[in-house]
């Protein structure tokens, strides 16, 4: 079994980008990862954020449906607290259907304070607790619903219902009928989480839950831990604990050569975002603590150039066959490669380039651990 | 002026049509419309109905966006007691933005109990009255997001608000900046309402805040009442009345003779829908009244033939033509012919050969009365 390959879009369009040109980068990412062999394609939520300026990923991936073929797409993540989850239960069985099960569901609690001030919830009422148990209520209804059997339920956060068929007036009448929108083939999708802190209770989540674990490259321990947590919260619910099921985001840009690479790493659109929105963004958050640690480094003097040659999986195709197989030696593996999408709206071909190696010359040449 | 021609997309596909056709068949038609000149797409949002399932209008308008030139679409309409009306703001604002301009907003409050209960709202909440409110306090949740200037607002139904941009903490950092989902060019985009009973209290609130009013066409009478309500309001609140911005959606089939039309029409798919769903559903709400009364008929003896022969707008071009012609000096005109869209997925041509009939050989023949 080899290393899938995916992305994700979130999408780091640098300020000033129109939301057509956001929009139409996005297609022709997931047109050309289809077309390169990718086998998923996550979108990210966010109300608030000017360089992750996607509220809707379902647009995205509408806009993508018909002009891909193999590729599956996921909302990653469809933020809970912030939208009735009848209306979305009939979005997500609706889209997934649009796919004929290309589908999987991200969710989440939100990550940004002022997107989910805009949604009504402020203050303390902002806790996480609260928010998971939003999300938690949400998916309760939205699987209630997919199941299309009457039912209403008066909830904490919102009410719900599926209401019986009516008996129809005439044999031939189809007014009655109800339409369907449970996804496609079952109850419910594929659902995901994304895990992010070292101690990430999504991750205990989707053990527990068997969803999809999704983490967001954080350092090495970080990632360890993330599968550690997750798989032993899935055995202990009954589930065998799959690596292939398990996606990683990193940023990874492949070039011809080693010195190309970084050069265009460093000085092309990837470097511009960094240094200024994600590389104060993972201060902020304390991501630099991880990736610093894994180099005995103070994360104070962890800049562009130390992630471009520490942390990032930047190089040749052999170079970087070369660094995923040692980190996949040091934490036993995982089954997609989630490559960061960045803003080469402009000037596309370098990044076509690296997305075509990353699929052909990359991803065949690394191997689970545990499949070797 | 001439007379402008839009289709509306209910979809009306026959029950057994999967998800990806019916997708299908919505951007096959929005790519047609916009290349035979049609100057609006409209699409509905339902979640209950067998023949009219589509629950998120915007997913086809997204997946048409970047296939169409000059066509202008419109949900018609978001259904504003289904969903958060923050949520459904940054969706608005962004769609509008990818289309840049060429959208407007229909807005409603629900005309199926079965979709109303689906979204938590049963028994005596599902009165009028407090849906309508559910409405008034859902767009100006909307407008104030719009504006982008910071609030928090406890509502009755919904809790919303828009943060203040952080200071940054440093001159590079972009990380505080918020994203702009404001419509484009402007606070808000254009609004759009659908009536349907004789007293339509829709077309009173359209004048009174100026809003696009769309009836659906259920005999002369509720027309000519429908423009006296509208522009009575719009006059008294203080606007000039544009029949221009009048739409009025009609079953319109053009075939090259008069006998191949109604051939089509009886035994196509527009017959079809009629005998299965249509007009029992017009029984039901009573539409038949009012075209059985212009015809001094009585409503049980009005089928599938009485309406092709009365109340459809069914022929040659130039049969249609002094067709709508006769209907725009009994009333006095509208705007734009707002064609009814039918299930021709399996054998378009027909579908295709009318489109274009009804833009280029029957509309530039169409005078307002005013602009005469």
């Amino acid at each position: 079994m080899t290393m899938e390959t995916g992305l994700i879009f979130h999408p780091y369009m640098r300020p000033g980008r129109t939301a057509k040109q956001t929009f139409e980068w996005g297609v022709q990412n997931s047109i050309a990862c289809d077309k390169a062999g990718f086998t998923s394609m996550m979108i990210s939520e966010h109300a608030s954020q000017i360089w992750e300026n996607i509220p809707n990923p379902e647009l995205i991936i509408a806009a993508s449906a018909l002009q891909t073929k193999n590729i599956r797409f996921g909302p990653m993540a469809h933020i809970l607290p912030h939208q009735h989850p009848a209306k979305l239960a009939m979005t997500v069985g609706w889209l997934s259907q649009i796919l004929e099960g290309r589908y999987f569901l991200g969710i989440g609690a939100g990550a940004y304070p002022d997107a989910t001030y805009i949604h009504g919830i402020r203050g303390d009422d902002q806790d996480t607790e609260r928010l998971n148990d939003m999300v938690r209520e949400s998916l309760s209804i939205m699987e209630k619903i997919w199941k299309r059997e009457p039912f209403f339920y008066e909830g904490k956060y919102w009410d719900a219902g599926y209401p019986e068929e009516e008996v129809p007036v005439t044999e031939e009448d189809e007014q009655h009928m109800l339409a369907d929108f449970s996804p496609w083939g079952g109850d419910a999708p594929e659902i995901a989480v994304t895990g992010f802190s070292k101690n990430s209770p999504s991750m205990r989540l989707a053990g527990e839950r068997n969803f999809k674990p999704v983490s967001i490259y954080s350092g090495l321990e970080a990632l360890k831990r993330h599968w550690e947590i997750y798989s032993e919260a899935n055995i202990k619910a009954g589930f065998t604990p799959d690596r292939q099921r398990h996606a990683v985001s990193q940023t990874v840009f492949v070039g011809d050569t080693d010195a190309e690479a970084k050069k265009e790493v460093m000085e092309g659109p990837i470097g511009y975002c960094f240094n200024k929105y994600l590389i104060p963004i993972w201060r902020r958050f304390g991501m630099m603590d991880g990736f610093a640690k894994d180099a005995g480094i103070d994360p104070e003097k962890a800049d562009l150039e130390f992630l471009v040659d520490h942390v990032f999986v930047v190089g040749s195709p052999d170079t970087v066959v070369d660094k995923i197989n040692t980190l996949f030696e040091k934490c036993g593996g995982w089954g997609t490669l989630q490559v960061e999408s960045h803003d080469y709206y402009d000037n596309p071909a370098p990044w076509w380039n690296s997305l075509e190696l990353i699929s052909k010359e990359v991803a065949p040449r690394i191997k689970l651990p545990k499949s070797k």
